[in-house]
Parts: structure tokens; sequence; C-alpha cells
């Protein structure tokens, strides 16, 4: 399935495509995805029928793809093309770290760049959402505890992340830093999660072209290895790195200026469109 | 006002202490003291009078002050004398870091010492509490969107935090790593949240001793600070460091085994007891 949440922001309602691609409204059989109550809705979701929903008209915002997220988990230099282009070696074990929650907005929203930044960058990543407590989870169990895929821009301001002293969340966090979206694709849609063509453009150029099957550490080893540090919970997120051609990485360094364009997508998992501008 | 919560994990139900002391439940008026709803919530408590509501028995088990937390945000360093302890120096500007939101737990719950840990260690600290969204709000202005104040064990895998690569989130965000409250002590009750005094003691011993007063960052200008990185939100909480004593600073260090008990209290804040266990 691909499942979605529609309307304006803080009001979100629950909507699938059908077979057509066309969004439907399911609003009346499910409450929301978002939070403990992810795996209900999903199962409900799971035992309709798209064309008997009502269609939802065109032009409908399209909000971030899980509600109520508890944890956004982020993995750190997960592929090694980015390490190097990043002057950084590949970690012996996952670098983890995290965004606020309050950083997620929706696939195709403003992104905002913060008052006084210089160094506003992007990273198209695998998002994986958790559909089940995993706490202590082998390598084998893992991936029963994953509800599916979404796209995520992974927005970064180097200034703040590197060289405003101590931890990488101070960069991380800003408002609208998480275009989450548009859709989470249950995982029965994706059955290999690295094998996936991904990119990234900024004004039609493409900097980010890359694939998946190059992570350094794959979507169920690092379930498993977070599960050993904190329980993982419904609708928490995994945002699983990024491949080569963030900004940063640019010889010279380019960074995100109000009125640029990204557009961005991961195989089967839909597109995302941001325009940036100034933060208030 | 002294709120709080109480009731078995995951149905706390809000509570208030009346002028003896008292736990009064005030389920009848509130629905809960927690993330979005926090500001009306505090506002209908503190029209109650608190001799009208019905009394709680003993024995009630006393939940997380706040429920819902969104960020659970951190100050690292934030004594001048914790870092020399932890052979750092006082950071330039404030050190920021998130724990788990899963971690949070109730005051005197068991904390879970995690599989394979060998360095699990104690940190008394003034928790912040926000009542009202802070985006770029100035030092004169922060104090506006406080709501109040707690008692946090920022508890920590030293091993996890430091020696696994990476972030220090790693070794901060196992389920009960983050015990809070008893109460949510409102902003009025706490002219001066710079003077307070507030310890920590392992099976009776009391290795923290120290007052807010010798903080490098204070209240007002964390809130500003962060609020130029991030938006805080109501039932977002900031714990805001610590003072010397915890057991990596002990000559050897010192870490927790099961069966330890952990008392901790700040000035008018209440005290935390907590008994030490072995992950499932």
């Amino acid at each position: 399935m691909k499942l979605l949440r529609f309307g304006p922001v803080g009001q979100e309602r629950p909507g699938m495509l059908d077979d057509d691609g066309k969004l439907r409204d399911l609003s009346a059989h499910v409450h929301d995805f978002a939070g403990a109550g992810l795996p209900d809705a999903l199962a409900v979701a799971a035992s309709v029928d798209p064309s008997t929903l009502p269609l939802v008209e065109g032009g409908a915002r399209i909000g971030p793809c899980v509600g109520d997220v508890g944890k956004f988990i982020c993995i750190g230099l997960n592929y090694s093309d980015h390490a190097a282009e990043s002057g950084m070696s590949v970690p012996p074990e996952p670098i983890l770290f995290f965004k606020a929650t309050s950083a997620i907005c929706g696939p195709n929203d403003d992104v905002e760049i913060p008052r006084i930044s210089q160094a506003t960058d992007w990273e198209v990543e695998l998002g994986v959402v958790i559909g089940k407590k995993a706490k202590y989870v082998s390598e084998d169990q893992a991936m029963d505890h994953v509800a599916g895929y979404c796209v995520i821009n992974d927005v970064s301001e180097r200034d703040f992340q590197i060289k405003r002293h101590g931890q990488w969340v101070k960069g991380k966090s800003a408002d609208t830093f998480g275009p989450t979206g548009p859709w989470l694709v249950t995982r029965d849609e994706v059955p290999d999660p690295q094998n996936l063509d991904m990119y990234l453009e900024v004004n039609g150029h493409r900097f980010q072209n890359g694939n998946t099957r190059t992570m350094v550490y794959g979507v169920a080893y690092l379930v498993s290895y977070i599960s050993q540090f904190m329980s993982l919970h419904p609708g928490d997120i995994i945002s699983t790195g990024t491949p080569p051609g963030v900004g940063m990485g640019q010889n010279p360094p380019l960074y995100l200026k109000p009125g640029d364009v990204m557009k961005l997508g991961i195989d089967g998992l839909g597109v995302q469109q941001q325009r940036t501008v100034a933060a208030d």
C-alpha cells in the first residue's frame, strides 16, 4: 500500500493511493497513521478496497506520511562515498544522531533557511518507519518490526552541525528540516530495500545520484543495532544516511539560498519538491 | 502549583498537591499534563481549589510529570566542575544533545541497566518544561516560555556514550534512562532557578552536592539559545546539565549494578528514588 496524510498542517487526514494512483480518503475507516496507533491503522487500511473510498479532489496539501513520530533517528556517514566527500572515514559501527521531531514537515512544504544560516544543505535518504516495538531484536527478526519506507530530506545546516560546538543535533533540527513522504510504502511493496535508486536535484541540476546498495549498514542491521541501545516504537523513523553529492561536498561548497527548488525521490517511494524560503 | 501524573504506566491521570502536601485527583477537570495540551491544562489547574478535589489513596505510582514530550533536550558540560571531572573544558557555547523521549519514566520507577552495560551512571539535573512555543526568542523574553521545573536523572551509559563511536545519544537513550518528576512545579513557585541546591546519593552515600548557581549557561539563556536552532513547543523538556560527582568522575570510576538505590532531589522540586535492575 501507498499510504499518506493530506490536509492543512496539524489537521492531516489519512489517505491511500488506489490502483490508478489516485488519492482516496481513508478517514471514515482510520483515525490517523501516527505513533502508537500505526499498527492498527495499517491493519484496517489493508482490509479496505480503495476503489470504495471517496476520491480526494486535486490540490490537497500532502503532509508527512507519519504523525506523532516519537523518535527521528538518523545514521551518519552510512554511504562510503559520502563519508569520503565529508572528509571522514567510514565508522566501525553505525553513528546515531537525532533530528528534532518538530523538524518534520510535508514532502512539498517550503523549507526554511534559518536566520544567520550560511550553510543549509540537502540529503536524500531512505526513511524506515517502525511498525512494532523493537528491543534487543536480532538482525534476523528485525524486518518484522518495519512497517514501511518513505523518502526523507535530511536538511542540514553544516555550520550549526560542525562549527557551533558539540553534537550534530544543533544543525539538524530547525523547523522544516525534515520533509517526510509523500507516501508510507508498506514493506510488502519493497522486497529489497537495499536496491533502490535515489536522487536529489537543486534547481534542475542533479547533485545526488545513488542507490541504497552502497549503504555501509543495511536496514535490518540498523534496526537490530539501534534496538540494543533504545527501544524502537511504532511511528519512530530511522533515516538511513545519504549518498554522495551534498552541497558541502562540492568544490567549492554550495549551499541553499531562498528561492531554490529541491526535487528528490527514491524508486517506488515517490518524489518530494521543496522551495526554500528565509525564516521569518 | 505542584502538578503530577499518577497511575499505571501509560495510563497516568493528572493530579496536584494541596496545601498540606496531599495528592488530589484533577482528572475531572484536566485531561492530562501533556504536549500541546499543557498550557490549557495549566490554566484549568490554576482555577481549581485543590481542597475540593478527591484525595488519592496512598500507594499510587507517580508517573513522569509531563506526558507526550516532543523533545528531551540536554545540555552537556554545563557545570564547570563537572566538565573538569570529565576531563573536558567548558564549551564556548552550550552543547546540545537529545535523549530519546522513550527513555522517560516515573521518578521512582526501576532503572534498567542495559544488556552488556559496564558503565551506567547517574546525573541529577534541573529540568525546564516549556509552556509556550519559542522560536527566535531573546533572553529577556525567554522565561515567558517556561511552564515550570522538575527533577531529572539523566542516566547515562558512559561506554555507549563515548566509546561506541559518534554521538552521545547512544549512551543517553535506553528505556528508563530519564526519570522525570515527581512534580512539575510551576514557574511562579521558583523565583530564582539559579539558586537551587541539588544532590544525588547512591546506596545512602552522597556523590553529587551542587547548586544551580554554578551553571555555566542559565535557564533563560538556554531557552533563548536553543530557540535559535529549533522551535521549542509545550511539553518539551530541557535538562540543564549536572554538577560534579558522577560515577565516571570517581577515582577509580564507579558505576551502577543491579540492586543499587539512587536518591536525588532539588530544593522545592521534590525527591526521586530508583532501584536499578538488569534489563530483561
